[in-house]
């Protein structure tokens, strides 16, 4: 049992979770009879894309069109793009399309025009469909627009399907309340879904649902992200419990207040983000003790508040002032593992193995 | 005047506005007899450091290891690293310390004896005192410690003077609060000053204190780092006006629901960080429209909602829709320049003239 050696804050991936968490919606997916497609936004990396594809996986969605070209870069043939089309980069979603098959979103008019008109090779679009979310897409109820894009589509730019983000179900506790969330959700789908005269493919699924739903009528295919690593905020929603979790920040001590029940850690905003979890106050991270190939839970400390670079960790009333040395090295639980992922290019496994990112742009 | 041109996310730097803040801050340390260290950390750039550089700066303050190796690999000699002594990293700062002069910032006796134990080559170091913010450093109350960290010192181990950091001047509004703040921190180190035998060497100096004070009794340098940029803070607080804001993060529109007056950015959390101020709501930046080398601040438009990539911005009653297609490039004011500046890559001036940034570890 190698103990974890880093000098500075560095992103822990401990492989077995994240390959247990690959394997486990892998095979519901298929239980379902169901497509995947997992988000690879989450992870960015090579290395971890390598796990996926060991798992039988072959399509995936990205966030961004420099995205799509790290990961076709990689091998990846089959990709969608989750974000609306951003009609600036016609020329890089152009080149990627000729190299392999790829999808972008789509939500008015105006874009799927501009994507015709400009686009040399042949491309593939889904239609982004707001299922309550709010946050953007083609309201589900507006069927008769979702419809004509559709017909829209040419023997160059062909229709792909529906494609919907229920975000909303973050802001579910519960397995109950995320299950009323999605349940509303795939029921807009299917109203939509019915207007059409042939069922349309239906790219589907955040994290919450797809970890704890059955229910997918009409869904074609699941599009989930965050459960590779899974974080604090999934664990409070409901969508998998705290050992489930597959990623911390691994940050040396530099500072006692013991007077004040404090140490200072080198980690802070720039590597975690400032998401944070108000309950009985706010916290910004668990603290974790690295145990050879394993970590666990400290109870009762908890990452209080975040400059940028600086970490302060609140202890309990009753602690071992020798665990927390400094130079000794602690983990922090992320609260938003997708932003701790973003943010940091030095990340291993709890072996010490490297996992490639790509560059931030 | 050539329009911005950019394809995604891109930080844009307003070269005259950060060179006249540059220009007022190193003649205000002038007149008032102080060094002048700004703080690194803000830019990051070995671009914007010639800048410093052609206005006569020599010394700089940075808040990481690798920082202070970038900046010196840039030409820099004498940096400061204005965060507690990691211990984990000491092999880097002993080399950094061979090629030049480095001072470390030391908070406990066991810091120093450590730093003093392994450091091969000469080196200096400051004692961080906290003057009332309380996140680190050693309260400077406790003058004995103090005093005695700095008797240890050796000819190997120099003693270069105190450090602190009055962060709790960004909880002030308005010019007399952070007058307040800023005049009970600076006498609190002149209680601490007098009680050694020869007045210690002072390094200080937050943005909204050396923004507003013309009292820095017994400070011999000014070492802020924001005000090269400032930001939303800075002009909620009174440091600033918003016309003195140096940088936007120029986002392409992808997508309109003026239904309920919004429009979607292509920039969010991953770009801006998530943090917002809380003014008649939330928000997490003020919208500016690009005008040739300037950009102008429009009404009533702000960045109401971010996740990792979206931003959705909020518009007035009345707007015009052609301002707001599709494919525009908007600019988003930032609450917090450093964590933008941090996360984004991508840097040019409004004249299109890329800015280096020393890359994320």
């Amino acid at each position: 049992m190698k103990p974890i050696t880093i000098k500075r804050p560095t992103l822990i991936i401990h492989e077995v979770r994240a390959k247990a968490n690959i394997q486990w919606m892998v095979s519901k997916a298929k239980r379902l009879g169901l497509h995947f497609r997992p988000h690879f936004k989450t992870h960015q990396s090579a290395t971890v894309g390598q796990w996926f594809r060991d798992a039988g996986v072959e399509r995936i969605a990205v966030s961004s069109v420099s995205m799509a070209a790290y990961f076709q870069a990689h091998g990846w043939q089959d990709i969608t793009i989750a974000f609306p089309y951003n009609p600036l980069e016609w020329e890089e979603i152009d080149q990627l399309s000729e190299n392999g098959r790829l999808t972008v979103t789509i939500e008015s008019a105006w874009a799927l025009a501009d994507l015709k008109l400009k686009i040399k090779h042949p491309i593939r679009f889904v239609i982004k469909v707001d299922v309550g979310y709010g946050r953007t897409g083609i309201k589900s109820s507006d069927a008769a627009l979702i419809r004509n894009l559709a017909d829209s589509a040419t023997e160059k730019c062909q229709f792909a399907g529906l494609l919907a983000h229920a975000g909303h179900t973050y802001e579910a506790v519960g397995k109950e309340a995320i299950e009323k969330i999605h349940r509303a959700s795939i029921q807009s789908l299917n109203q939509l879904s019915a207007t059409f005269l042939n069922k349309p493919f239906i790219s589907y699924g955040d994290t919450p649902a797809c970890s704890v739903s059955e229910y997918f009528e009409d869904v074609s295919e699941l599009r989930c992200g965050n459960f590779i690593y899974y974080d604090l905020t999934q664990a409070k929603i409901g969508s998998c419990r705290e050992d489930q979790i597959a990623v911390v920040l691994a940050c040396p001590i530099v500072a006692q207040h013991f007077d004040r029940r404090e140490v200072v850690i080198y980690g802070g905003a720039i590597h975690l983000s400032k998401d944070f979890i108000e309950e009985g106050g706010k916290y910004y991270g668990k603290i974790v003790a690295f145990k050879g190939l394993e970590w666990q839970i400290m109870e009762g400390v908890f990452l209080k508040k975040i400059s940028q670079e600086h970490g302060i960790i609140q202890l309990p009333e009753e602690y071992d002032p020798l665990v927390f040395q400094i130079g000794a090295i602690l983990g922090v639980l992320p609260v938003h593992a997708c932003l701790a992922v973003d943010s940091m290019t030095a990340q291993q496994t709890l072996g010490g193995v490297k996992i490639e990112k790509m560059t931030k742009i």
